[in-house]
């Protein structure tokens, strides 16, 4: 309910500090604070998409920043004790966030927890530090070569945790009896991995997981998937994008016992196999051999690993095991939640984890320009490996990189800009307080104010409201504060007015 | 638009492998959905505060999850190439976060970013791990003795960051021009510290930091205290729970000046001066003379020190310097913003950290139990420090630890618990597929959804319904899917009915 601007309310303005700029020496006075928010100084078109370059001309400077600055003396001394001359640049491999990077991680972030809050997951966090034991296998994977380890003050062999599943199953033991199965777990975390920084890829990312604890039936796994399409959906992704290709680890299993293969190398065949599109086939075989399989059952290995239908997989094994009616139930599920044309059959499939039992999948960009986008699968007996209980799961990784690749190679990455609803600025030194008083109440009816801190020029007020996308800007005037006024401009459509401080809305 | 349940509706039920619990084998068969859903078991109290304990007898094993799983056959290998038998818990000082501490922790991150977004601050975030020489300052500061560093598998010297501040001043000199000033930035982060864990405290915390850079006068100061006690009002802290003790390093400066103390050794003095309430008075006085400061001065400082009001002060000092211009500007604005009541002048309080240069404050209980709530002040020289322009700037650091422990001594925790809006559940194995199209339908109106992924008895059903707090359960039946129905049940009120699945909102 704000008083509609009145010709009889414009009381003369006598505080002119603020118009040093050359534009406002020509100002005539008297001027009254409607007058000053109407002057030849537009607001910038708001809302507009990117930053308006304008809006940046303030510079990263001290002159500026300290104007309006009175009776200041000497200032304290530049203290030797404090360190001198850094590297601007963080560590090697690690990211900042400045607000525009930042804005974009939580709005991913913000998708991640949504979806899985949508499917009735729970959040949970870790240590981003963990014991080394708890990454460690035998299995040859990549994610233990590249294990950040380090030890200590107290000479404990520490890592920053790779991944997030085996904190999730340590937590899971450690909780014991006293929580409900199932358990529909979900985080957001980062993880670090220590590789030369050959290829430009960072050493730290942040990866969504979502697991399911304590269902054995590929229901579980059917859900996961699920929620991420429904993720992929959300920010815009479509089937023509990405895919998953989809198989089940008890396809080699099988195979593997066909052939007598003691089942404790299972974990360390597959880790071989997950590198068959990195490193040349013979490369493969060799490590194969290496890990005492003959001739005979790489070749079998090899031939069942190019199979991309369950038809020709039936004929290939012969029987209907534990692998086909799995595979076949998911895909069946997949047609009853709207995703079949999300996912197909790859034996290829094997992820380079040692710890996965049974389903394995991975989100891939049709375009096969990306690494990729996530991976998951069974891991029945990560927790008991653990010295845990029995207890099936399955889970997921899903990276904050490849995702972004894939949102800009799209053109959909979000166009997110700061969003503060007010912009309140006092005309006069003595007013900061009045205009301090103006923000409180304004934020105490939830409305979010970038109060100006110092002296500054109109242009100023109007460049700085366009780069935070302010929709009003409220100043503070001498004699409309004696009124118990300020003046208001509604940056959107120009429209101005003065207003009652407590009819502020 | 729900049918209103009809008694014509009510087709038999031929599924009844969910009726195995002895509870249900005396149910009489035929039974419909509406039957099944208002039988004897009755959904516990919704809404209750506490987790209802009888929801939490499902125990984490693997016999009950492994029910209603067809045709399972031998399970795969439990792999030795895997680690055996950890320790399930966290590394010493480090915290999981189950789902429950997951929430309080969700809670207290968004009230300190919904306040921080009240008052205009951009969110940024810096790596955990930086460079040892960012936070390497030769004060004698408590952070410093506790960093958390070691060396790379690179060689490289790094750490676990201590604090926020340094991150942030690098970033800012990094963008160097091309950002306008002022930069209001805020951050949840996690720091670490090494410490011996003899009392009890954590290696590490998360800080609620807020920054501005660029504004040299002590409004800033005023809007960083007044952003803290919105926060504090908002989680329901009031002025006779807390307070801020307020000083100006310049009081010490302009003392140690009087007497000619060299300018470098005042961060020095500083970090003594802090530890005044941690150790005796004489080696407090020890540690200055070892400064090289005289008796005079050190009694002096002493002297100076316990000064509890500006008026006092003023005398003291005999002339009226930059830190009674700054302190008094400060407490005239505390009025306008309406939190005068929260602050108190009190020399004493100089902050254990070096760069600190001229206002400092921290939030203390008032019954003086705890440990400082949050801490801050302005450090004008730090960025010039590391090598970029000297521009002016201060903030604040509140960690997660003692904030909880108030809240907890207040009263005040808030009582989280699980939220999911609908649990949907299957009565036949078959209808697995049609389950999972009713969540999916809901899930795309924006519905969050708990779907039942295996065969479990109502009676289980309920009680986890209970568990979530859900406000729905969704029966699906063989006869009312045919007829494209389901049976819903309200389970705050009891009501239910059958609706066709297209119409469920």
């Amino acid at each position: 309910m704000p008083a509609i601007a009145n010709p009889s309310l414009l009381i003369l303005l006598h505080h002119h500090h603020h118009l040093r700029s050359r534009r406002f020496a020509t100002a005539l006075l008297p001027q009254t604070l409607l007058s000053l928010l109407s002057s030849s100084i537009r607001a910038p078109a708001l809302r507009a998409h990117s930053t308006s370059s304008s809006a940046q001309t303030q510079p990263l400077s001290t002159d500026n920043a300290r104007t309006g600055r009175s009776g200041s003396i000497s200032s304290p001394p530049v203290q030797p004790d404090i360190a001198q001359k850094i590297d601007i640049n963080p560590p090697k491999g690690t990211r900042d966030f400045p607000p525009e990077d930042m804005r974009l991680r939580n709005w991913l972030f913000n998708n991640f927890k949504e979806v899985s809050q949508l499917y009735g997951f729970e959040e949970v966090d870790f240590p981003v530090l963990e014991s080394e034991a708890l990454f460690i296998r035998k299995a040859g994977e990549e994610i233990r070569e590249q294990l950040y380890c380090f030890e200590d003050r107290g000479n404990r062999r520490v890592a920053l945790r790779p991944e997030l599943t085996p904190s999730l199953a340590r937590l899971v033991i450690q909780k014991g009896k006293s929580v409900p199965l199932p358990l529909k777990w979900f985080a957001v975390g980062q993880c670090w991995r220590y590789e030369r920084m050959t290829r430009g890829r960072r050493r730290e990312h942040y990866q969504w997981n979502m697991d399911i604890i304590g269902v054995p039936d590929v229901t579980a796994e059917a859900e996961l998937i699920s929620s991420i399409v429904t993720f992929f959906k959300r920010i815009g992704i479509t089937a023509s994008d990405v895919g998953f290709k989809v198989s089940s680890r008890k396809v080699l299993q099988e195979v593997l016992r066909g052939y007598s293969v003691p089942d404790h190398l299972f974990g360390r065949v597959c880790v071989i196999i997950d590198k068959m599109e990195k490193i040349p086939i013979d490369d493969i075989k060799k490590e194969l051999r290496s890990a005492e399989l003959s001739e005979e059952v790489i070749e079998e290995l090899l031939q069942v690993l190019s199979v991309k239908s369950l038809e020709k997989l039936e004929e290939k094994l012969g029987t209907v095991g534990e692998a086909l009616v799995d595979l076949k139930q998911l895909f069946s599920l997949a047609e009853k939640y709207g995703y079949a044309d999300w996912i197909q059959f790859d034996a290829s499939v094997v992820r380079g984890i040692a710890y996965y039992t049974g389903i394995v999948f991975e989100g891939f960009d049709r375009e096969g320009k990306l690494r990729a986008i996530c991976g998951g699968g069974r891991y029945d007996h990560l927790l008991s490996t653990f010295g845990g209980d029995d207890i099936p799961a399955c889970g997921f990784g899903f990276g904050d990189a490849v995702i972004v690749e894939l949102l800009k190679e799209k053109g959909l990455l979000p166009e997110l800009s700061p969003q503060v609803e007010n912009i309140v600025c006092s005309l006069d030194q003595d007013l900061r307080g009045a205009a301090a008083a103006v923000a409180s109440i304004l934020r105490q009816k939830g409305q979010s104010v970038d109060l100006v801190l110092e002296n500054k020029p109109l242009k100023w007020v109007f460049k700085r409201a366009a780069r935070i996308n302010a929709q009003r800007l409220i100043l503070v005037g001498s004699a409309e504060w004696q009124k118990g006024m300020v003046g208001v401009k509604i940056l959107t459509s120009g429209e101005q007015y003065e207003v009652k401080v407590d009819e502020l809305e």
